[in-house]
């Protein structure tokens, strides 16, 4: 048993209630064992100096098991000039040919930069796989690193495939091969990917293998994705680009947690996902970073909150939710996401007196210090910044 | 004479023309002293692992001479609510109690953070001091640590003096007693703050004086701020946010730089400032940060470039380009803004392959060294990131 006593807490954000003020916290292990006023025994004791602290950010949707490099895709998009070579399939086809512990450094390499950067539970998908080997071998990958691993055999038809012999696949062989390593299942849900029959046909076999289940929905325009994902109860519809009024009724009347991708819509110059909208009617919204070499290459929760607030109408408080009490929720997870006795020891220490300045100081470097599971992330307070 | 051999640039922005790969510069002292393939003699030598190079930063606005704290008022604007404490002249009080120690104190702790993240060129305003002696020591204040500064006493008349005898004074003695500490003088040019008459007897005094001139304008609408600034052969006219065409043809046709500041646009809930329509009519634009405790209170000039690029379609080039060589027009130097022989030493390198990321990857810290004139900033290569 080693504890640890954090002292000076100028402002502490714990998503249980109220915010509180000149606060102690211990940590015991990997769990959070005691906060209030005082200083009780430890075994060792940090003083952050009246710094603002929150929950670590809980990253609930990225796509991190991949190969190859897309940057001269996004770089056309953002000219506005015509790329025929990108997509989804580019990184397919470099995911496949890429070496098991390239995938597995690649992926550490990004969790590692999320990690010191205030990410303390992250989920990640497959997707880039595509066969029943590449897709078993991603997961495999993905569940040595990621908290929360997601098979997304349904993101793509690949290119020479029938789609219905395809969704054949990945509700049979491919989703056995997958199961072992993965808690949840995830399909995209689109014009161009998935349909509404084929989409059914995933989630219901999903659900039938034990699986828990997401779905990528209205990224491009109005469809039946977060209808689908009411109706077969998934934790969480991510995307909501676009929704109709009977969607933002059916989320709100659900447990389905309406996931939104700031980073992803500015990625691809579309439209901020109606958040305001989706709040005011009564739903649950979580904010992540999509994470993913395409549309949405940015690790930076900081920068999904800040983008929230700033653009999509949302306080600081509610954004600050989002990115951590709302990722908890959008993977039914209640060890996360909070700071409370018994929850993960994964605390974020601001190099600022109070969780706004998330928002009033964008794009500055904020992160002072890391706790993730107990253990601080890379050289200890400070170590990103004065 | 200390030398300096920087190898493995794997991208290298000069703004002097194409992007060169695999090259080589050498720093003199505080000089750029070579630029090619090859590794000639030098002191000492770095490699930076074939990361992407480019100039360092030139902030052409901020506001960083000030005190107190105005959070408060930032999170009531966000949470839509009304909040008749703040504005302007509450960080003039603060500002106006304050020692000049604290001051000072407060501009370094800003300034390095600013150069932290890559700016190595600093424009600092004073205008928080608003009497004779508070403008004066602003403005002494400021030259001890920014690389250019500007009076700005007309940035409010102050609460309970008379506009016309206000504009006297500042015309007057307070442009007498600041003088010596700067190369520019400002004007709040702005329904509220400084109408078109005050404005130009401003402008023409500055002028007068030695001075050169800059212009706050068409932040809040339409206005004559912009036409003004090119009358009056200003280098600057800053915010743009409202633009007629005449507004847009006379800044092509002019040389006064039209200096855009998204952050600023963002935390005022504004829209963002016509970018592309300037950039189509040929005129000059440059991105700074408007650093200032009230509408804008961030230092990250790679926010401003990565939202220029989602947001306001610039291309990656373009919005490096404004951040750099055309914050060095705003302030019309020659010497900063380009990575070329005999120019100063104020290097950047990203912790990333190209210049691309810092759009690509928005929010992530990807400052990896600073040289400004010729002098590591920090800890060294590295120290911001993995
Ligand atoms: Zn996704
Ligand atoms: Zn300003």
């Amino acid at each position: 048993m080693a504890s640890t006593l954090i002292t000076g807490i100028g402002e502490l954000t714990t998503n249980t209630g109220e915010k509180q003020r000149d606060v102690s916290v211990v940590i015991e292990n990997d769990r959070i064992a005691w906060i209030g006023r005082g200083a009780p025994e430890a075994d060792s004791r940090v003083d952050i100096g009246g710094r603002a602290m929150l929950p670590g950010w809980v990253d609930s949707h990225t796509h991190l098991v991949f190969a190859g490099d897309r940057t001269a895709e996004f770089e056309a998009r953002m000219a506005g000039k015509p790329y025929t070579a990108g997509g989804i399939s580019v990184t397919v086809e470099a995911t496949r040919a890429a070496s098991d512990e390239a995938l597995a450094d690649n992926l550490a390499l990004h969790a590692d930069e999320a990690a010191r950067q205030g990410t303390t539970c992250l989920e990640t998908k497959t997707g880039y796989g595509l066969s029943v080997e590449d897709e078993e071998r991603s997961a495999r990958i993905a569940a040595a690193v990621a908290d929360e691993v997601t098979f997304l055999g349904a993101h793509l038809v690949p290119p020479g495939a029938d789609a219905e012999s395809y969704v054949d696949l990945v509700c049979g062989p491919m989703l056995e091969a997958v199961a072992p390593h993965v808690r949840w299942a995830d399909v995209f849900c689109e014009t161009g990917a998935f349909d509404e029959a084929q989409t059914d046909r995933v989630l219901a076999a999903a659900s039938a293998a034990g699986l828990g289940l997401r779905v990528h929905g209205n990224q491009l325009g109005e469809g039946p994705g977060v209808r689908l994902a009411v109706q077969h109860g998934a934790a969480s519809v991510d995307h909501c680009t676009y929704l109709s009024s009977s969607d933002v009724d059916a989320l709100a009347g659900s447990s389905t947690v309406a996931t939104l991708l700031p980073a992803c819509d500015l990625s691809t110059r579309q439209p901020l996902a109606p958040a305001r909208r989706l709040l005011d009617a009564g739903a649950t919204v979580a904010l992540a970073s999509n994470a993913n070499p395409g549309s949405s290459y940015t690790t930076s929760m900081a920068f999904c909150v800040a983008t929230a607030v700033l653009q999509m109408g949302l306080s600081i408080d509610e954004a600050v939710w989002a990115a951590t009490a709302g990722g908890a929720r959008a993977l039914r997870r209640e060890d996360v996401g909070y700071v409370r006795a018994g929850a993960r020891a994964d605390l974020h220490v601001l190099d600022a007196p109070s969780v706004t300045h998330l928002a009033y100081r964008p794009g500055v470097p904020l992160t002072w210090a890391v706790w993730r599971r107990g253990v601080l992330v890379g050289s200890g307070p400070g170590h990103e910044s004065r």
